[in-house]
């Protein structure tokens, strides 16, 4: 955590969304921009899985974020107009409670002993940051990946405290090739001895699980095409090969995002927000996802994606999109043509900043 | 092996493409219909990495065979008309010599002693199958998955020596994306501590690497648009839920499709493989891909592939059919509307049979 984060701390138990409570909760959230005196030109970001809350640089803070292009000073998130808030979610380990944090009880980490999570937590968790904050109506919400699927579980529980919602390179539930995906991580991980049932230490860390996870989330977030350009058949020499691996390009690559990820991104935690992805589902307490939106209150929505994403692909930004105009949304989609795939948001700022920007703008 | 596998020994030694070299080599074989007088009417088929010889049933093993419904009297590959050869690949573990052959020299199976496999070698080593059965011109060579690499390796090495081909879902030289697929699935084959650096014995095993590789696999074979119409959100309860998985349809099928395999096939052997798969180039020895083909002595080519591979994409079938086109072959390029992926050559007949049928008896 950086020196521009913030913490929020509920005193108070916490009722989690399929059962099991936390006597207390810890968020830690930054923020960019000014409040204005009505307090209604706040923009709300949900980050995707293990991003922390630092998703841009500031005064306090000159540490680049995980969305620095996209928020600024005239930025597509532009900071001179909005007062933009980013929470670390509710079972991540970058300062919010989660299965890395200590139970009281007992002095130890959570770990598997941390009740089951959803997305729906994840909201209801953020909103005690927004309260605190004494905003009750965002300007609007954005939701880029997993931060889509919890935007769509704060409209659930919480309609009519927002304006305007941006859909980014999300769905309303997971495709089961994404399910897919997302449970061999999960087994590489839990299946490496030392995970240890959840006991792992620093010294006994499931890295090889973590490492397999990790490669595998690239596979999963970038996209073929990507690749061929990028990488083709060249080899490298970076890493010394091994009997069956480290030849080419495209294996240091993911080598080199492996061993940045393993360390720095506690274990049970994946797992916890892992699953909460396969499980939610945006229309559960509605008959269909065009009522959730229906009692959204939300006026004004975007919705974008990319054909190269394979992980949410853009028939689902597209039901999206569909459920949203039903819903009475005016709703503007868009296929941007971006070859990063999943991870187009967080790089190709030049496609995914400005439907944003007069998302966010537009009177 | 079942009881319509034949054996060839060759009992001098085999030099292998990448230098080294074994003592001796054996060939398990399968084939259905009769060699003609003239001995022309044969057709090779090469197999992707797993399968063994037994393509199809006969009367001397009606178990069925892993392409059934191409392979018979009046099939696609119609054995009424042609003599049909399948040779269970060098360096696999179904009766033909590979990492899991003993090593006459120790007495123990060759394992990570083994010499380093191309795809040279596997289609090299057929040529003994074919040269002792005294075929001396195919008339066509079918090669679907990796067997579409191995027969353009047959034609690197021997050109002039069939007068058809087909590639099927097949590509000339690996993406970086199928590269990385294969990577995660060898390092976590080679990461599990059963693997034990090749020392694995029936006893310890390395289970947890094979089943992932196993998922990973299906995961590249199959595609998304099938499993959402398969699979969509079912939930399974065939398997017990574990704390992190066991929820999902799509997970239970990839669970039953891992523990067939896990038992079924060599780790050394799968190893050996897929290393050969992504360091095959087709064109190394010419110039250029076309220049392969065009000294290849192929007449007439077929190219299939589908949208919905991402294994093969078809780009990759474009490419394959441009250079065959290039060389001087007379060339059909088709794109299949298939759901099924990479696999979709094993299940959906309908579309791969008629083709393959027309290349193989047209006039």
């Amino acid at each position: 955590m950086g020196p521009a984060t913030q913490f929020f701390v509920h005193k108070k138990p916490f009722t989690l969304y399929r059962g099991g409570e936390l006597p207390f909760v810890q968020l830690a959230w930054e923020s960019w921009g000014k409040l204005n005196e009505n307090r209604d030109n706040a923009v709300l970001i949900f980050t995707g899985l293990s991003p922390d809350a630092h998703a841009a640089s500031s005064s306090r803070d000159p540490e680049p974020g995980w969305w620095e292009e996209m928020i600024g000073p005239e930025k597509p998130i532009d900071t001179n107009r909005f007062f933009v808030l980013c929470v670390n979610s509710l079972g991540s380990c970058k300062g919010s409670t989660g299965p890395a944090s200590i139970n009281p009880e007992t002095g130890q980490p959570w770990r598997l002993d941390f009740p089951e999570l959803a997305l729906e937590d994840v909201a209801a968790s953020t909103r005690l940051v927004v309260d605190h904050l004494r905003i009750s109506h965002l300007h609007a919400i954005v939701g880029p990946s997993m931060g889509g699927m919890t935007a769509q579980a704060w409209l659930k529980q919480f309609p009519g405290t927002a304006g305007r919602l941006a859909l980014i390179s999300s769905a309303a539930a997971a495709t089961p090739f994404a399910i897919a995906i997302r449970s061999l991580q999960r087994e590489a991980i839990t299946s490496d001895r030392k995970f240890a049932n959840g006991t792992y230490t620093a010294d006994h860390w499931p890295e090889g699980g973590m490492r397999m996870a990790r490669k595998l989330g690239m596979v999963s977030y970038r996209s073929a095409a990507e690749w061929r350009q990028r990488f083709g058949r060249r080899k490298q020499d970076y890493f010394p090969p091994t009997d069956f691996g480290m030849r080419f390009a495209v294996e240091s690559y993911l080598e080199t995002h492996a061993r940045r990820f393993v360390g720095s991104f506690d274990p049970a935690c994946y797992l916890y927000l892992s699953r909460a992805m396969d499980l939610f589902e945006a229309w559960d307490r509605h008959k269909t996802l065009a009522g959730l939106f229906e009692s959204s209150g939300i006026d004004r929505g975007l919705v974008v994606g990319t054909e190269t994403d394979i992980l949410f692909p853009l028939s689902q930004q597209k039901e999206l999109a569909r459920a949203m105009e039903k819903g009475g949304i005016s709703t503007r989609f868009q296929d941007l043509a971006a070859i990063q795939g999943h991870d187009a948001f967080l790089v190709d700022i030049e496609r995914f900043g400005p439907p944003l920007k007069q998302l966010l703008e537009e009177t």
